[in-house]
């Protein structure tokens, strides 16, 4: 199921701001892009250079001049899967009030995570997809993303617990990756005709709320 | 994550009952135990009959005599993994009275479904994480084998819904997928060092049963 990808993090030298580096800057997006949408449908073992090239409307070679390798392409991919998602939640709590109730900003999470992994990119398709199945020495920026994006759920559940709200037979870490997978998981079945994105955000955000807190109790 | 696998399906002829049958049927049960292990591992692009016949003590060849191709066998995996877990569940769900509350039973498939997939089988790894990979004309008996899962999951909520408990806002649909990614993606992280399996059954019966359970209206 492909979908318009847009590679989120900022090609990491825009400062000099002339043509040629826009210009590279560019095509080295499409390329990720492409990578991310091959790497999503044909996983890590069936990822062809010339997919990519194709899908990016380039010749295969060209593709050397901005990866130096298939794995350091990959690497990235895996990288921006994770950081991308990490940066729009980030983004999403920046944007409500800094004393807004734990359990608001969690559900801000919640629909931040499932909007950018539904509608914005296919880089967190190709990056839980396939994390289990790239070597490690290629997913090693990957995994320290996802420490940090872990770390962001923890805290935010942590801030549940801390007001008073979680419901005590809860293990925190458990709780907190039987969530993650309800939400990553959506990638594998949500397809348009299943309903809105806006219809599983509003079941997930339930999902979570109930099953973290007691509203009786609070 | 190797994990002691067992291939619970029943070999396809067993009828004739003499020794050269049984040896036959062990072996090709090795086979698919190995297959699973690589698969699950390496994924749909990575696996390498050389590999499955390291992992089964064979020569590769001999998987030749069990199985017309490469295909054919990651097929019979991919379909197995699903198959075998729904018949799990239903063994559990047929070991509780029948006249057993709606929300109970639910529950009593959370337990099975989390123990046949970290305890017992590398088959469902082999085929969640390979799903999206595999190309559809290998994969046509899983997708009908994960479409019978679906149904017992389907009935199981509709039953508490139709008791009257479900918490109205829910979708059907979306509930059961997103509780069944909770419980799918638990191979991602689980390991033992992150808690007992009881633990992790036990945090997903408190997640399941109030995500759809209003228990203060009941």
């Amino acid at each position: 199921m492909p979908r318009q990808s847009t590679r989120l993090s900022p090609p990491s030298d825009q400062s000099g701001g002339d043509a040629a580096a826009s210009k590279s800057a560019l095509t080295r997006s499409r390329i990720l892009d492409a990578a991310a949408q091959v790497l999503a449908e044909h996983g890590y073992g069936g990822l062809r250079l010339t997919d990519v090239a194709t899908a990016a409307e380039l010749q295969a070679p060209a593709i050397y001049y901005y990866f130096s390798s298939r794995e350091d392409l990959i690497g990235e991919v895996m990288r921006c899967g994770i950081a991308d998602l990490r940066e729009h939640v980030e983004t999403a709590l920046d944007a409500i009030a800094a004393g807004a109730p734990a359990l608001d900003r969690l559900l801000v999470a919640v629909d931040a995570h499932l909007r950018h992994e539904l509608e914005i990119s296919d880089y967190t398709t190709a990056s839980i997809r396939n994390a289990a199945q790239v070597p490690l020495a290629i997913r090693e920026s990957q995994i320290r993303e996802e420490q940090r994006y872990g770390e962001i759920w923890r805290r935010l559940i942590n801030d549940v617990a801390r007001g008073g709200l979680l419901r005590p037979e809860l293990d925190l870490y458990i709780a907190q990756m039987l969530i993650l997978g309800a939400l990553y998981w959506a990638v594998e079945w949500w397809i348009p005709r299943r309903g809105s994105v806006d219809a599983v955000v509003a079941n997930a955000q339930s999902l979570v709320r109930h099953a973290l807190v007691d509203d009786s109790a609070r």
